[in-house]
This record gives C-alpha cells, sequence and structure tokens, in this order.
C-alpha cells in the first residue's frame, strides 16, 4: 500500500494533475497549474543545487508576488522551512526575527534590497540572498547574490519528499508587549488546515465551490494568507495574485478577473472601499469576502453590504493556522430576519469541522446565553506546538492539552460565540468583564466616528475603568447621546459606558495593522 | 501541545460541542447530537462491560437504524472494529464474511435473528449476540443474548481512546466471481475522508454547506454508506436515518423533515420515482442527489431533472472508503449551456482533493481527447491498505504504489473522466476496446427499454464481440433503427454496434444491486 502522505508536496501533485489548466494570475502572468508546478519544481531543485538543506530555515521578504507562490511550495517541498517575515516590521525586529529563526537563506524582493544592504554586516550569517526583481538584475558586491529568475531555469527535479511531520512554516507573532514570538507548522497541519478552510468556507453565505475565483488580501507573511495559497491550489481555484497593495491597482485587476472572492482585515476593507473605482466594482462583482483579524464593526459591514457585498468573520490567530470559526449559516440561522442573519454575519462564528472549541471562565463551560464571559480554549489538528525557543511562554500557550487564546467571548443560544476581548486588554470593573469590543463597535455607529478604540485606566473604587479613544470628525455630545440610547433601551448596563472620549489624529498600529492598545494604555497612565 | 489526533473519537467530541442542540432523526425519534453523544457513550461504555476489548472485531447486521448509527461510533470509539455485514448476501456468504472476518460479537437487528438461530452451531466462536429490536425483547433460549437497549443505560464512560491508526471499519466487497473480499480503515482514513467528502460536496450544482438535511439512501452495511454518517455529523448537519427501505414511508419521512440532500445508486432513484408520491415530493424538495455505484443513465437522469431533482455523478469503490470524484462543475463547465451541464453532472467527474489520479494504459497516461481509453489508478490518505489475509490479489490492487481500480475511462479535455468500462468487463474486438457502458446508456434512451447490460461473446474473427441484453418492452426493430441514426451521426462507431439484443425478463443481481454480468457471460459460452 502506498501511504499518500499528508504534504505539501502531495497536495500540489494531486492538485495539479486534477487541474493542470487552471489558471494562477500575477500582474501579466497567466500561469497554468501545469507551468506554476514546472516552475516550483526548477526552483526547489535550484535551491537544492544551490546548497539548500532539508531542516534549513529560508527567510522570505516579499510582497504578493508570483515569487512568493514559488517560496510557499517550493521551499517545504525540499523538507526546508520557509519562514514568512514580516515586512511591516521595523528593520531591528525584523532583523531580530532572521537572527532567532536561523535563517540560512533569504529569498528577497528587489525593493527590500536597499534595507538589508544598510546592515550588511549583520547579515553575515546568511549563506545566500536570492533576488527576486521585477526591474532587472543589480549588481550588489556580495559574492552570495542569486537571482530569483535563474532559479526557474530547467534543471532536473530529483527530490526526496520531506514527512508529514517535518517543519514546513515559520512566522513571527507580534504581540503588543515584548519581542515577537515564532510560530511554526508541519505539512500534515497545512494540509489538514487546508482542507478544514475549503470546507468552512463553502458554508451560506460565502459558498466557496469550484467556480469561485479567488483574490486574497491578507499579506503572504501574515499567517500563511490564511492558508489561501494552499487551499485554493488543493480546491482547483483560478488564484489571482494581488502584488503590492496597491488599491486602485487592485481594484482594476479584480473587474479584469472576475473576481467572486476575497479575504481582508477590516482596515483593508475600509481602504478598498476608498479606491477610486472600489465601490463600483466590489458590488458588481457581488463579492463575497472573509473578514478576521480585528471585529468588523456594524459601520464598515453596512456600507459593505449596501453594495452588494457579502461578508463572514472568520476567526483564528497566528497559533493556529489560523481557522478557528466561521460565522457562516446554521439551519438555525438561515430562517431568521435579513436583519438578525446580519448580525450573525458578524459574530465570530461557530468552529469548523474538526475544532474543539469551548468557552470557559475559572475551569466551567460559560453558559449559552450571550451574557457569560469567558476564555476561548481549543484543540484541533492544526494548532502550533509551541513558541520557538520559548518554553515559558509555551506552557503559558498550551494548559491541560487546551490551546488557551487569551481571547475573552461569550457564546449564544445557537452555539455562536462571540469575542468581547483580548484577556489583556479586557476592562474589570468592580469585578465585572467591561467588554470593549462591543463598546468600539456601538460608537463606530455614530456618524463621523473613523476608528475607535476602548481601553483602560486604573480606577481608585472600581479597580479598571473604560476610556474610549476616536479618531473622526464627531463631537464627544454626539457620542454619548448616542451611547445612552444604548442604555435606555436595555442593550450595554450604564457601568459599560466609558468615563473619558479622547481624540486623536491617528492611531499607532502594530505590525499587523492592529491599533496598538498598550501604547493608548501608557498615555492613561 | 495537545495532537488533537484523527479519530472518530474526536470528530464526535468536536462536532456536539459545536452543534449540540442539531438534530438526528429515526422515524419518531428525535435525537439532538448531545443526548446521541449521551447514548453512544454508554453503548461503548457497556460493550467494554460485556466483555468487548480493543482489537475485537464486532459484526453488524441491521437496517439504516439508529442502532447503526450508534455501533458507527461506539465500536471504533473503544478501539474495536466494526464489520458491518452485507445484509442482502445469502447466508452461506454471510457466514463466512462474519468468519472471515474472526468476528466476536454481532450487534443484530431482531429481524436478522431467526435467520442466524436457524445456523446456531455454525456460530459457536461468538461470544455474544447483541440485539436490537423495535418490538420489545424476545427470549432465544440462548445465554449469551445482550439487548441494544440495555446497553444505553447510563454507565461510567471511562474510556482509552484508539490511536489514529488502529483499524476503525472493515466490510466485504462482493465482485462478482469468486467469495467476497475483506477491505478494511483506520480512524485517520475515516476522518480524512469525511473532510474530503463535505467539501467535494460543496461544489456546484450540490452546494452541500451547514443547512443542508440529509437523508442517505445508501445502505449502512455499504462501503459506510459512501461516508455519510460520518460527514454530517462533523459538519454538524440534521441527519435523517431512513430505517428499512420502505418507499412511501421514506417518502413522507422526505417531505415532513424537508429534505434537501441524499445520496444513492442509479436503482434506488428509479424506486424512489415509482414512489406513490415520490415524484411530487422529490420535486417540492427540489431534491439534490449524489448518484453513484453504477453509471446513471440518460434516461434516468432526464425524468429525474425534469421534475427539478439535481443529480451529480459520484465515483469510487469498497477499496476506496469510497469518494474518488465528483462530476461538479469547475469554472471550465460553469458558463456551457444547460445541456452540455447535464452531460457533465453524468460523467464519472474530477477527482475531489487529495486525490492523486491518473487513467493509464500501457504505462502511459492517456490523452485528454475523451477517445483513448485506460485504466483508472488512484492515490489518497483513504485508501484501503489491501484485501483482509490475501496478499495476493492485494498484490494485484497495490502496483508500484498505485491503486489499480480496475475500471476502465477516458479523460477529456477539462479533465473529467467518464468510465466505460469495468476491465473485466469490457469488450475488446479486433484489438480496439468496445466502452460497454456507452452503449448501455445510449440503448437506454430508446423508448421502452427498462433496464440493459452490454457484455461480450468471444468471436473467431475479432476476437471479442458485443451483446445486449434487455429488459422491457421496445422491440429489436426500434433498438436497432436507434442505433444505427448513432453511427449515422457519428457518436459511435458502426463496429460498436451490439451483434444482438437479446431479452430477458429480469436481471440477477449481485449483492450490491447490480446486474451480473457474470452471468450474462454464461449464458453466451
Amino acid at each position: 500500500m502506498a501511504d499518500f502522505k499528508l504534504t505539501i508536496n502531495n497536495l500540489l501533485d494531486s492538485a495539479v494533475r486534477a487541474n493542470g489548466d487552471q489558471k494562477i494570475i500575477y500582474k501579466n502572468l497567466q500561469l497554468t497549474y501545469n507551468s506554476f508546478y514546472k516552475n516550483v519544481k526548477n526552483f526547489a531543485a535550484n535551491l537544492v543545487k544551490i546548497g539548500v538543506k532539508p531542516g534549513d530555515r529560508i527567510a522570505v521578504i516579499d510582497y504578493d508576488t508570483i515569487n512568493y507562490m514559488y517560496c510557499y511550495y517550493s521551499i517545504p517541498m525540499i523538507g526546508a522551512v520557509i519562514h514568512m517575515v514580516n515586512i511591516r516590521y521595523p528593520p531591528e525586529i525584523l532583523y531580530y526575527t532572521i537572527k532567532n529563526s536561523e535563517d540560512t537563506y533569504i529569498v528577497v524582493n528587489s525593493d527590500f534590497m536597499p534595507l538589508l544592504m544598510q546592515f550588511k554586516n549583520m547579515f553575515e550569517f546568511i549563506k545566500g540572498f536570492i533576488v527576486y526583481s521585477e526591474h532587472g538584475h543589480e549588481n550588489y558586491q556580495l559574492d552570495n547574490v542569486y537571482y530569483a529568475d535563474d532559479l526557474l531555469k530547467d534543471t532536473d527535479y530529483n527530490i526526496t519528499p520531506p514527512d508529514e511531520n517535518d517543519m514546513a512554516t515559520l512566522f513571527y507573532t507580534s504581540g503588543t508587549t515584548g519581542l515577537p514570538k515564532g510560530v511554526y507548522y508541519n505539512h500534515r497541519q497545512l494540509v489538514l488546515h487546508s482542507m478544514a478552510t475549503a470546507e468552512g468556507l463553502s458554508d451560506d453565505p460565502i459558498l466557496l465551490n469550484k467556480t469561485s475565483i479567488l483574490l486574497p488580501l491578507v499579506p503572504m507573511f501574515h499567517v500563511h494568507a490564511w492558508g489561501m495559497p494552499y487551499f485554493a491550489i488543493m480546491k482547483g481555484l483560478k488564484y489571482v495574485l494581488p502584488g503590492k497593495y496597491e488599491w486602485d491597482r487592485i481594484v482594476e485587476t479584480m473587474e479584469k478577473e472576475h473576481v467572486t472572492n476575497s479575504a481582508m482585515v477590516p482596515s483593508i476593507l475600509y481602504l478598498l472601499l476608498q479606491a477610486k473605482r472600489g465601490p463600483e466594482v466590489l458590488g458588481k462583482l457581488k463579492l463575497k469576502s472573509v473578514i478576521g483579524g480585528a471585529a468588523l464593526n456594524e459601520g464598515l459591514a453596512r456600507s459593505a453590504e449596501s453594495i452588494g457585498m457579502s461578508l463572514v468573520t472568520g476567526y483564528g490567530m497566528s497559533e493556529t493556522c489560523p481557522i478557528l470559526t466561521l460565522a457562516s449559516y446554521t439551519n438555525d440561522i438561515l430562517p431568521l430576519s435579513e436583519e438578525i442573519k446580519e448580525k450573525y454575519r458578524r459574530k465570530t462564528g461557530v468552529p469548523v469541522p474538526m475544532v474543539n472549541l469551548r468557552v470557559v471562565y475559572q475551569g466551567k463551560d460559560v453558559a449559552k446565553d450571550d451574557t457569560e464571559i469567558g476564555e476561548i480554549i481549543v484543540q484541533a489538528p492544526w494548532l502550533t506546538a509551541g513558541y520557538l525557543k520559548d518554553p515559558e511562554k509555551t506552557a503559558k500557550l498550551w494548559i491541560d492539552g487546551w490551546l488557551h487564546t487569551g481571547d475573552l467571548a461569550t457564546m449564544d443560544k445557537y452555539g455562536y460565540i462571540k469575542i468581547v476581548d483580548r484577556e489583556s486588554d479586557a476592562v474589570k470593573s468592580g469585578g465585572e468583564f467591561i467588554p470593549s469590543m462591543v463598546l468600539e463597535d456601538l460608537i463606530s455607529t455614530v456618524p463621523g466616528v473613523g476608528e475607535v478604540a476602548v481601553t483602560k485606566k486604573s480606577d481608585e473604587k472600581w479597580g479598571e475603568r473604560p476610556v474610549a479613544f476616536i479618531k473622526g470628525t464627531a463631537t464627544v455630545e454626539a457620542i454619548k447621546e448616542h451611547m445612552q440610547q444604548f442604555v435606555d433601551t436595555g442593550r450595554i448596563a450604564k457601568f459599560w459606558l466609558p468615563d473619558d472620549y479622547i481624540f486623536v489624529d491617528d492611531f499607532e498600529k502594530t505590525g499587523t495593522g492592529k491599533i496598538n492598545k498598550v501604547v493608548l494604555r501608557k498615555k492613561l497612565e
């Protein structure tokens, strides 16, 4: 019996055989799966030729290009590990992750070479730089530079495939405090995650299927772009790469390629809707998108859905590959009114198959009453085994066989969870949690409110009290009036009302584009 | 790190936690997943109490009842193996499979007890009979009889879970010649098969999703009922068990429970459409169904689709768990005319994710021209490791790491395969294959043709020549006239035309309801 292992090699081999003429599109390049596979094999074999060994870790610093796509496959396929480097990190942190990961080679988009060359001496441990350029070769005065297009040249592909339990990917997750932590995944986890994601996204209203055309807007350095570069190929989809995030061009590409599906964080949805022809094209395409990474506030959701988009919230984290839940419809929700369904699509959702998820407070599952707040803990076959070289933080992540997400949530009668806070952001006032994300969501519906973040200040009497930071043109009076209405109608408790509303010109963001609440809390000290 | 293994235990545990209030329906019984799980755990723990050990093989002889559903889960969950016995086998063969499998216990529907008691002495190696009855307990004058309902009584569930590589299921596949062969699957294979099936069925036009309501019409003794008892629960679907196959009652149940999806072989579709309110109810429900097990002929497909049903062909075999392909739409097919799409839905289809499928003739992949004929060979993570205690037949099944299906097929330009014959049924005339299933399909469109089977006789000049056997009211002249038209329009070659058309009153069927071509060939000797 042949044991057909759960490897990226087998995923790609079976997918190409089944869908050889399907397309992968990057700018003017239209690659069939067959041509893509040929390039991946050449890239892989040439990596071995220049000296890459199984177990080597290879950093990739790039936008969402076809080159990144080759790396997603070819590096794991030779038993090496692809380290997806967060290109939004400041140089010091970017360097730290490459050093911590002990990378031996770096595949780098030529746009980032000046940055690396500035710190050339610090990268002496790197055996080779593989430069991907869309503007021809440049001489970097280094004798260990290779060019990515040379690695696509025909050569014999004669690779010993890795085991499904071999590490395949590695990347860093930036907490809001401290240095980033490395998380890692093996082949088996990536394949299982792909199967579960494809299945989860097939639910109503996303209804992803073999005829869907996908242009993901989750950066490829960020949690496997939520797994899309793997599951889209596994499923045989037409796949469109966005390249560098230039909104007007991306909107044009979406129109040209008849894109049906995407996935993105709320701030990218916001930017897309600001693009020149954004609302027109997205509406015409009736674009369906998963929204994750941060809560989708009601205001933004309404403007997207009013032009004909379908949105569904997804939830996961760097430590979970990422997918855990999707806010798709079950047959409890399907018959409900459009208004209620809209609320359900913005919940954190229900677990995808093979995710064992609990919401726990002091060791007990919370009641399914939409009120009790507990921490989300999970088991699934695709969670990171721990933090790289950090047994101490790993021991806090994995307790009694459950991965502790640090996210606080409620559960309703239909089993839908809704995240109300990160544990570290939670406001505990008089012994009770005040869910900052619920407040943020409500404040976001006030006309003239752009971005909003609710955090906490210490309080002698109550322990902690909520404070709202706001960017926009609204007035404090208007916001207070709105919030009072939510108290009057019983939607929120009176003691949840923020003590202060503070206007800012701009928010400081983390490496993954989230508002940095640590900075805000510091302001309140 | 907790390694969340791919076991039936973890599949059920995570599914129940996520969908505890979802329903499983059997006759008047409406069980929530929570209650079902409680019963499964009691059944499992009580099996251990009466003496079942990990590794034990337990035969189940039952219709598609709730009792069978308990067995599907509880037996593998204690590390034992469920042997799904084909209740359509004649007693001698049924006995052979139980003996060959070395079963230690038998779970049996009381309807089958008289049969077993007739051969009581032959079952002395059985440690216990667990009788499931819907009409109260009967005294069988045996001291090792237990009652299934007693096994549902509350007890402590304290089970050491099996490993994902432990054998979980076992059943026999009846070739048309020789004794049945045992095939077997471990937990991991069942879980992966569930994930792939759920994903495959989500494609257009089946579009299975969390709001689908499933009543499968594939017997639970037959290839895991195509995996439905596992994947439906994993996905959190409302699941309706058909019980004994009584068509009028099943149609009423479908109506009452608002069933949206089913799966069945063509002969069952035929019987459903003959049921009293069959066409009315199936049309009203717009029932979507996978059709597999045998080719769906054009005539039957048209009558089902004319009332509003959606059909898609699926392909697999006992040796493959079963799923391999589905004839869903890719984005090549979606824009084509309804007429062409109908043809595509009746092809054998395209591989589901993680199925590596080739069509090979003399070691080479056939051209994608819909004409060259080769054998389907496959790799996938859920194929049987071999035939139980039969290294010789196993060696013919697995050659060079590929499972050889023995099915002959063509492949078209879009990668859709179409089975044209079993290798053993193939007619090779003058060195060329004549695809018997293509002829059967065309003959089936002649008014007055009920069932049809094309087989072969030896021929001095050509080696073999095709002969058609027909049940129905058509005349030979009418059939010949029709077939000549297909030759005239170039749809088939002239030398494909059967030499003889022989009318029969009825066909002899195999244990799985297929026409037994071996018997027909013997008639021609």
